[in-house]
């Protein structure tokens, strides 16, 4: 078994890590890249082959890492090159993923990270026809879940797990910054712990600190929220639109 | 020790049972009231005294625990009459609450049951100047927390606990009714309780059932809510106003 990493990134060096030491071959192309990629795809013992190109037409599965925003063109460039299985793993919209699958065809599978990479709680959620084929990947270390055979339900997954959550850090950080202003704050955090659980108290505070530290991908992010709800009817659009004002 | 109660409903019943159990003597009074108010004042124990007045004059705390809308002219009514600590217990605003707080005075404490009275993890907040001396109700069997000595404390952070747990329950019936078009119901909780952890598959079930069957109430007490909102500053208000379609 033989995957191909386009992009190496975060993504990719701890997947690689995880595929390599449970037996999988992995491989990917330095061309091009900084002196640290080419030091991380040495050290971890990933074959450097010469272009994306040879990458692609030298594995049984083709995984696309990259950043969001080149992740079409690369889909698009050699998501067809050869007959290998091609999974997109970037984090974006629907609409994009949609873009690749009309040209890889059926050979696309549509992934999403939940969780952070490499952690415990991570899981690779998978849709497309051929994604039972990429669950083999679970032999080797990764845990996957086939979401269904409709390519684009994983990243629509990803989306409105994404609503959720970000909705919630929005509620986090307004209604602490009243506390806040009421001197309350301490309060709050013990009156929502008697419902929400003991975790609620640590989970709380990362969630707010996060939120503030990625507000500039957030902000974005719910750019391309807004852009996904435009297909629903009976959902309240305004609610869900309006939490982009939090990150700012 | 005498507890009077100002209303016998669900509230002042409840609690008069946990009281009496533990020894405390309870007066209401059955005066212009139900049949069905008579005998469960009668079957727990209850001194029924002949009017609200008899009620205020001959108990050392007196609680009015009514329907918002009659809780600031019962306040303000029977508030002052003896020289006892009135403990006002009714779902209201910080608005109204400062009303009958300025009426009644330095005997006047604030409170806010959190959680459903009566449960396990029911827990009274109290504020106000005499609120330590409410505290001695612990010893009755009542769960009571004092917040500070400043009259409006309790009732603010009951109403912070309800912005955060009403968005929650928003953002609970948004994306589920988004999953639900995508058919990817069943997905989004599996997915969501990764992080959001084991409690949550029955806590958002239910919480999305419960919103649904009070969306009336709950859809009032967003107003409540924008009003509270007017007097701070660096708050995204139109993000939990917006809530309010949700519950429409």
């Amino acid at each position: 078994m033989i995957v191909g990493f386009l992009g190496f990134g975060e993504v990719a060096s701890t997947l690689s890590e995880i595929l390599i030491e449970d037996g999988c071959e992995v491989v990917s192309s330095s061309n091009g890249r900084s002196l640290k990629t080419l030091k991380l795809i040495k050290g971890l013992g990933v074959k450097d082959l010469n272009s994306f190109k040879e990458v692609a037409e030298n594995c049984d599965i083709l995984i696309s890492a990259n950043t969001p925003s080149k992740a079409v063109s690369i889909g698009k460039k050699y998501g067809s090159i050869a007959d290998n299985i091609f999974l997109d793993l970037n984090n974006i919209s629907p609409k994009s993923t949609k873009k690749i699958g009309d040209v890889v065809g059926e050979n696309f599978v549509d992934g999403a990270i939940i969780s952070k990479v490499g952690s415990d709680e991570s899981v690779i959620f998978l849709s497309g026809e051929k994604a039972e084929e990429i669950a083999i990947l679970d032999h080797f270390g990764l845990s996957v879940k086939v979401i269904s055979d409709k390519i684009g339900d994983a990243s629509k997954l990803k989306i409105l797990r994404s609503i959720y959550t970000k909705g919630v850090s929005a509620l986090l950080i307004e209604t602490f910054e009243i506390a806040k202003q009421l001197n309350l704050e301490e309060d709050l955090l013990n009156t929502l712990a008697i419902s929400e659980g003991d975790k609620f108290r640590s989970s709380s505070k990362s969630r707010i600190k996060n939120s503030i530290k990625h507000s500039r991908r957030k902000y974005e992010e719910v750019d391309e929220i807004i852009d996904f709800l435009k297909e629903f009817e009976n959902v309240n659009v305004e609610f869900i639109e309006s939490m982009k004002n939090t990150f700012k």
